[in-house]
């Protein structure tokens, strides 16, 4: 293979370490990838390298804004209670006969925004009724995935606003290449220490087994009560079916299961969140005893209100993350307006579901025995950034102690 | 809608044709879009006009012929024995739960000739055995279908081989919108009145019940009995789910069964015949008791003697089709190089299997007393082209007599 540019250079890297560090694609297996169709170029490098590593055949599966578009203009009503089952169904069955599943992130996140909310909402109940089996496999871990981001001039033109199109969708791209760590020598290498590096600090996190932090800093003062077994997490993982994969390229974060009735105190949000296509910003909150009891916001307020009374589980939260400032994602001053680079790009805490993989010793406990623990459940599981070179961490131990774990949004170690 | 140019104007009712007239989508019906990556394009005219007759979700299953070609250059041998069943699966529980089936053609004719062929052939098998379901679920006209043919630049490529790749892509458009029948004002109309045209033309034919067909012209004299209780078909139909569609745009042709044992003389194609990326030109065959006894050809005559010894169907006939030579197509003097154009630029006949759709009272009939009535059977289904403007038809009455059918390639009277 031979480039034509420093950006195909580039591309052909992001797909070489989507497959191998990604993936991790066993030799036979089989490959659906999920894009929009300017994923394209991506899709091929892709491709390419997963036949490399020995897919016995990559499958795409492309969707086209134009397509989803002209369905809000021109259906029938009753279109939008409709879902493709039979597809869903399909890739379903691919999972569990051991298709690995590769999506890729980057559809334009305001798409439908001027369209009836209430066929988008119908729209998007459908889909993931019917997408629930595909998802439950992969969200238990079924078979390896991974999620990539490839620039779209739609994502382009939301994170940069400013510029004009051709140079808003070369700066997404350098930013994803940058966040993706894929702009060094050696980037399946770098990978390997990067995740090494994550496995250190979860390793080092669990045999600390801290029952809490602390952040502090301007607006925030926070205490989130770790769950009792709680386990952290991060970097690449074994799926069930034996493959060591990273299902988030980027991926920054170590991450735990917060008790759900042990956070108090208030915090800020340090970085707007991006909820259906809807801005919310300068997030306040105040937690009593796990809730939240205050809600403010500078914009959508209306918005966050209406996420917090989802279910019970909604003002609780199910995670706790911490991503030093130093973090690519967070140096590159980009707001991605999306979860996948947003998350990765500080600390953060989520609404909502707890994930079981962060708690040890699950095997045959009930969801009650689960909760007791500290595990919150609720049907959204939303991410929102609270750390920041101005947020200091600290670990509250077993016996009460104290223990400086970040300062100036740095860890304080190197495990 | 707007349009920017004569050629999206076109290509917008090219899509109209194909949705209204191809597939004639029912409200609520889902329709599943099979396309090369170069059809998007026309993909999003289809989709328009399938949502603006009701459907309720149009998905589009694009294939990459980059991607394939990524298959034979990296993939593993063991690869080429697997396909996507998942999908191949799923498409059939889509057309089982009442889909319309909407195929593009166009991708490139020559795509693999330069790969190993036990690799292709391989693969095909495995392609075919993975899609058979949805593949008998088509033959048997479970659901409404149409297939309708996009201009790519790899197939234009082959078309016009001495124009400049714009140019060659510009006429294989224009082509594809004559044949099919859309550079009138009202193309819709246009095509019910073609419709009806083929219908009365098929009718006339069943209420004569000739005996036989006999074709004369240079090099040819060829006498092609007809099944027992055969039946003339042409034009749109009637799915099993009772939509009356047309499966093929362009479509010029009125066809029945042979029968198997009663074809005698020799005959000169008229075109040469593209079998799998191969050209077969120069065939000139003769028959005794319906079986090809003698076969010649200028070119790839080792290509014909393989097709030819597939099985002992191969070697008669399954099909004979008459149209006139003043047919669109057969005006345009452009060579395709693909069958859904090719066979109907001119009468034509098929070796291998008979389509039992094309005979008279089948219900509860034996693949056996299908046979005694004259139907052939076989794997194969090829067609090639017999008819020209220097070819004669005469009709063989039941009781022995002539009727002169076509005159110069043109019919002699309209019914
Ligand atoms: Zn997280
Ligand atoms: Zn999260
Ligand atoms: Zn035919
Ligand atoms: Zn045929």
């Amino acid at each position: 293979m031979t480039f034509t540019s420093p950006h195909d250079r580039l591309l052909d890297r992001l797909g070489e370490v989507a497959v191998r560090i990604g993936l991790n694609v066993a030799p036979g297996q089989q490959v659906v990838i999920t894009a929009p169709l300017d994923a394209v170029p991506l899709v091929r490098r892709i491709t390419e390298h997963a036949y490399r590593a020995g897919a016995s055949l990559v499958t795409p599966l492309f969707s086209d804004d134009a397509m989803t578009l002209a369905r809000f203009h021109y259906a029938p009503d009753a279109a939008f209670d409709v879902a493709a089952g039979w597809l869903h169904e399909g890739m379903a069955r691919a999972y569990r006969e051991g298709a690995a599943r590769m999506a890729i992130t980057g559809a334009n996140p305001v798409l439908l925004s001027q369209e009836d909310p209430d066929r988008v909402a119908r729209a998007n109940k459908a889909t993931s009724l019917a997408g629930r089996p595909a998802m439950e496999l992969i969200t238990s871990f079924a078979t390896n995935w991974n999620i990539v981001a490839c620039a779209t001039p739609a994502w382009a033109a939301q994170v940069f606003p400013d510029d004009a199109p051709d140079r808003a969708l070369a700066r997404l791209w350098d930013a994803i290449f940058l966040a993706s760590r894929v702009t060094v020598d050696d980037p399946v290498a770098a990978w390997a220490e990067h995740n090494a590096a994550l496995h250190r600090r979860a390793d080092w996190l669990n045999a600390r087994r801290f029952a809490g932090l602390h952040f502090t800093g301007p607006g925030t003062d926070l205490t989130v009560g770790l769950a009792d077994g709680h386990l952290w997490a991060g970097g690449s993982e074994p799926a069930q079916n034996g493959i060591v994969c990273n299902p988030n390229i980027p991926t920054e974060e170590v991450f735990t299961t917060p008790h759900a009735l042990r956070v108090d105190g208030h915090v800020r949000a340090t970085k707007p969140l991006f909820h259906q296509g809807t801005l919310i910003d300068g997030i306040a909150v105040r937690f009593e005893g796990g809730r939240i009891v205050q809600a403010q916001a500078t914009q959508g307020l209306a918005v966050l209100e209406r996420i917090l009374a989802t279910d019970d589980g909604a003002r609780r939260l199910g995670e706790v993350a911490l991503v030093p400032h130093s973090s690519p994602i967070s140096q590159s001053g980009v707001l991605f307006r999306n979860t996948l680079f947003d998350e990765n790009a500080s600390s953060h805490i989520a609404l909502g579901q707890a994930y079981t993989k962060c708690m040890l010793d699950t095997d045959g406990q009930t969801p009650e025995q689960l909760a007791a623990r500290g595990a919150n459940s609720s049907f959204i599981h939303i991410d929102w950034m609270i750390g920041s070179a101005e947020i200091d961490v600290t670990a509250i131990t077993r016996d009460g102690g104290r223990e400086p774990l970040m300062k100036h949004g740095e860890w304080v170690n190197t495990p």
